[in-house]
Order: C-alpha cells, then structure tokens, then sequence
C-alpha cells in the first residue's frame, strides 16, 4: 500500500524537504546564539571578584542574547508564513533560501562580535548588516515566489501579497535604521529592535 | 493527488511546525549540556597527576550534567503532553513558546556556570532560576491554553486540567525549594530536584 | 478533514516524538564528534613544524573519530531496529530511552576524552565503559518491550525476539572486551570495534 | 485507527528514517562551518587595532565560510536528488550513507583547517579531498542503487541515469581540480568551485 501510493518517483523537488533543513539550521542557530554570553574564567573565584558582579556587568550580552533569539524567531515565522502560501519550489527559489540560510548561519558570529564589542560601530554594522540581508532576501523571496502567482497557490490574491509582507516591510526598515544608528550611536543600535515588538504587537501581524 | 488534497494555502500558523522547532532546540540543548563538562588538560599527563583522580574530582560535574539532561527531558515530556491536547495555536501561544524556547536554550549556559561555580550562591541561583522561569511559562501555556478551551479539542473537561498540570506544578514547587536553598545551602540546591524523581514516580505523572 | 481525523487529543505518548528527539539528539552528538579532533594552532605556521607531520601525528585522533562514529551509527541502527517492531510505549520505556540518549550524549565527552589521553587506562575505560552501557540499555529496552508482547506488534514471535537481538548481544560481547583490554592494554582498546564489522558483515545483522 | 493502518511492523529498513538522519547532520554540520571563522580577541579594543581592519583581513575566511556553506548544499541537494528515484534501501546502501555522512561530519574540521592555513598545501588538499571524497561516494551510492534497477522505482530508465547524475560528475571533476591546484597554488584552490556556479547555473542541473 504504502508503494502503491508511490508508484513512482517525484520528479520535483518538494518542498517539505528544505523545509525540514530550514527547520534544522533555524534550531541549531538559535541554540548556539548563547555561546556568545561569556562564561566567567574558574579562577574569577580565585581572584576574589564575586559572580553576582561579574554576571551584572554582563548585562548587555544577555539583551543581546534575547534580541538575536528574538529576531531568529521573527525570521523563523517570517519564513514559515511564506511557505504557508507555496505550492512549489523552483530552482532560483531553492537557492534563495539556500543564501538565506546561510546569513542565517553567519548570525550566531555576528552576535557574539557585538556581544564583546558592543561599542564599536563596526560590531553593530556586521550585526545589523547581516539582520538586514536576512529581511531583504526574505523580501525577494516573497516578490519572486508571488509573482505572477510563480510558486503559490491559485487562490492567492492581490490582498495577500500586500499585507502578507508587512512584517518582512516593517523588519527592512526597523534594520536600515539600525544600520544607520550603528554609525551614529553604535552602543544603541540594537534597541531599535524593541520597535518590532510594538509594530508587531499592534496588529497581530506576526 | 498530493496538489488536490491541498487545494489552497493553509491560513493559519499550524502547531507541528512550532513543535519540530521544539523538538529540534530540545535535542541541540540537551547534547549541547555535555559541554559544561571539563575536559582536562592535555598538559595533565605530563604533571603527573592520573586522570582517574582528576575525573573523581569532577563527579560534581557529572551529576550536574545528568541534573540538567534529567531537567530537560522532563520539560520536554510536560511540553508534549501539554500539545497533546493542543489542536491549534495563536499569536500569543506562538510567542509564549518561544519565550520558553528562549529560556530552554539558555540551560547549557547556566548549567556551565553551576558546574564551574557550584559553591557559588549566585550560579545556583541562576541555575536554578532559569529552571523555575520555565516551569512557569510552562504552567501559563497550560492555563492560557485550556481557559474557555481556548485552543484545546471539545472534549477537554476539568479533570483533564486538573491533572494534566501536576506535573507543572510539581516542578514549580521543587525548583521554588531550589531558587531558596540557592541562597541558604548553595552547594546542595541541586539536590532538590531528587524530589522530582520520587513525586514523578510515585504516581507515574509524567 | 485534518480536524476530522483528529476530533480528540490522543490520551497516550506516541512513539514518533521520542523518535524524533532521538534522531535529533543521535544527528548533533554524531556532529559533535568532530570537536574531539585538535585543531593546529594558528602559530604552528610561525614554529615552523609542518602541517603535515602534525596531521600524520594525530592519526590516532581520526581513527578515533571514524570509530565512535561508526559506534554511534551501530546505536542509531539498533534503535530504530527495535522501534520498528514497536507499537506503542509506556512510562518506563519512555525514561529508559532518555536515559539512553544522556550516554548517547555522552560520548562526545568520552571520544574527547580518549582522543586526548590514548595510552591511558581510565580514558579509555571511560570510553569503552559508555559505549557498553548503552549497548546494555538498548539489550534492557528490547527485553523489557518485547517481554510478554508488552509494546510490540500482535505477530511478534519468539524467533524475531531471537534474531532481532542478535546486533545488541555482539555489542555488548565487543565492548566488555574493550572494556577489558582497557586495563590491560589501553592503547589498542579501540581496536576490538573492528571485530565488529566482521560480525555484521558475514551475517548482514545491521 | 491509526493502530489500524499498522497491523504489522515494517520487516524492512526504512528510508525516511535514513533521510530523517541526513537532513539533522547536514542541518548542523552546516551551522558548525561558522565556527571556522576566528573571533577576534576581546583585547583587540585595548591594542588599538581598529575591528574594521581585522575583519578586513578575514575576508579570506568569510570566503572560505560561504565556499564550504554552497558545497556542502550542493551535497544535500545531490543527495536529495538521487533519493527522490529510491525506493528502498539495503544493507550496503544504508551504510554506504553512514560512510558519506561520516565524511559530511568532518568538513567543518577541514574548513578550520584551510580556514587557518590557507597557504598551506596540506591544508588545501585535506579539504579538498574531503569534498573529493563525498562527490565519490555520491557517486557510488547512484551507480550502486541504479544498477540493474537494484533500490528504484520501475519506471527509472537510462536516461535518467545519464542525466541525473550529472551533477555528481562535475562535481567529481571541479573538486579533481581543487586538489592538483592544491599541489601547485594552495592559496587559489578554493576558487575552482565557482566552475560549479558556473556549471550547474547554465543547465541548471541542480
């Protein structure tokens, strides 16, 4: 029964597969971004600085942990919205999200640039220059896939093209002004973050 | 036959996509725990002091892993009991579950911290905080969830609630013992969780 | 008509989430793996000692590597062996895997572990003795399922039991000896594995 | 129901399972390749040098970063590919894929390595034989399930044989090349795989 079902081969490339890798790498990504939290040296108490001190400076690398797992999150559902509307996958498809993973894979390094230089301009631009390609290869990735109904089903309509991609419009812009703050401000750069959730927020768009 | 059975985009977030990402951030975590064991120095054999010695000097480190491994699984056993009497999800219990995700992923870390400082009331807190943070959000998914049967299946009735959340609760009430002795017997805070097997067992909760 | 099929929750655990968490967890600690061989330092370049000569030194690091990957495939193997006569699962089977996969978790650990100190006794003791217990829990997992018929399929019969187990008690054989040659000879240890490959061979039991 | 449609266990290995394998190990052993790109040191702020020119002087192994990360899709989609025409598996054939996932498992070390060394012959040609090697075994592993029909749906015939493994062949061939010009032009060996954007885009094989 179960060859029956599958009297032959799929001539296609199915889209459950890079799915099931997008899944994987999105997984493991997030989990290695806590890698970059510094663990305190063995000998700190050797040295007679108490932990409790240590763990307070450390602050600013736990925002930047839950700010990176944050937006992995966001483009994790980001990406899962737009595979809800695919039928199909093609070949410039398959290597857009090929690419996009591999920004996705670059993150875990990005954030722990900025979590040990999270006052250097150029530590925030990596970051948020990486967090930006990611929205806008997401982006092209709903463009393409959309038009002319490419890669979706047939009832896809002109409405869900528009609104559909708001978060992806709204992450563009809340990451070119992070790019723009890293020049300016570097060490607030990644607060701009905070302004996803109260966008998102608002109208359930996520 | 595979396009006819999916004649249009699904409009809803489904919920086995949140638990593949689930399941997948629950194995890295759990494999990644290793890591807060020390691997002696290769120098050791050279200062001749044998590796057995060092290895019983680290037993501490092996229930901690153990600890954390045991943890883990139980979190992961209470989160798939729970979707199992899930049917959909929404905006809220999607972000809900990355938050718990979010504190999943940080377990390795503070599971390195109380292996390297394991006097330390303040990594015996950490540890034990980030635990306690879980079995809370744990406890909420459950009550958001099943409130008005919000998006559990019809036949959900309080006996299910009532005891489909022991376990939870349980877990609560150890790890709030924990987070307490954290601050009176640091070194002996990660015994409390002992409890766990004793409770679990008894009435075969989990 | 998804909604159809599923108008209830399902009252027991389902065998495929555990198998799901354990392919993830058996995918990462077989990646893992990798960590166990030492990288050159950077400023070998500088000391002027070839990389070659460094690489042919740490042969014994990727024998090591291939044999504990291999090692961990033969697990990968036995499980899903016995999973396919599997039916369901019960309270004690669920924490008997889990306590499988924490010595699956393990090795890493334990690869590093004779991967640094080869010549040593406890090192490889430590290896072979991990190894050894997880092939017992699996022999304990197919004894205790298959046991009455307790989780396996109606037309399970007394010469699957038989045959099915072949793989675990050959593991079990191998590795006590490993284990044995650990304290007599630590530095070939190791080597008994290969037997392995004899015995699965000739019989075709994996 | 669901114990309806399973009446009986599988007798046979499935593939899915094989593949379930697969996915996870290509998933993460892509996510470790980042871990081949050094951090720069935290001290780097106090000696002045500015982080803009260090990363500057990594561009090297952002390349090598996004080479491994495009061969090792590449991989998974030749992978794929073939598995699409699979039926079934067998014993040679299961672990024959253990044997290129084996070699999957060790590209993050080999990326280290030229990622260190990237003048060095030795460095170059492990790499590239390591990529050499897992285009062999794809290789094989078409020859092998194809030959006289052996793990293929019926309707498989030679031209898709010819066809559907073109993309092994260039493979086989670029990474040829990669290890002669290790021998010769350490440095400039990484750059034979852009043939294969070159390659692969024109027909668009994968």
């Amino acid at each position: 029964m179960e060859i029956s079902k599958k009297p032959s081969f799929k001539p296609e490339m199915t889209l459950n597969r890079i799915q099931a890798l997008t899944d994987g790498i999105f997984a493991i990504a997030m989990t290695l971004l806590v890698l970059s939290i510094d663990l305190p040296d063995k000998d700190l108490s050797l040295s007679g600085a108490p932990l409790h001190k240590y763990l307070l400076n450390q602050l600013d690398q736990f925002y930047i942990y839950a700010m990176s797992f944050f937006i992995m999150a966001v483009f994790w559902i980001i990406g899962h919205k737009q595979s809800r509307y695919f039928k199909r996958t093609d070949y410039r498809h398959l290597w857009l999200n090929i690419l996009i993973l591999m920004f996705v894979c670059l993150v875990p390094y990005s954030s722990s640039l900025v979590s040990d230089f999270g006052d250097d301009w150029m530590a925030n631009l990596f970051f948020n220059s990486n967090v930006f390609i990611i929205a806008l290869l997401y982006w092209i990735n709903w463009i393409y896939g959309t038009k002319h109904k490419r890669l979706v089903y047939k009832n896809f309509d002109d409405s869900i093209f528009k609104t559909g991609n708001i978060g992806s419009k709204i992450f563009l812009m809340v990451s070119a002004l992070a790019i723009i703050l890293s020049l300016i401000v570097p060490s607030y750069a990644g607060y701009s973050y905070l302004l996803l959730i109260i966008f998102y927020n608002q109208k359930r768009i996520l």
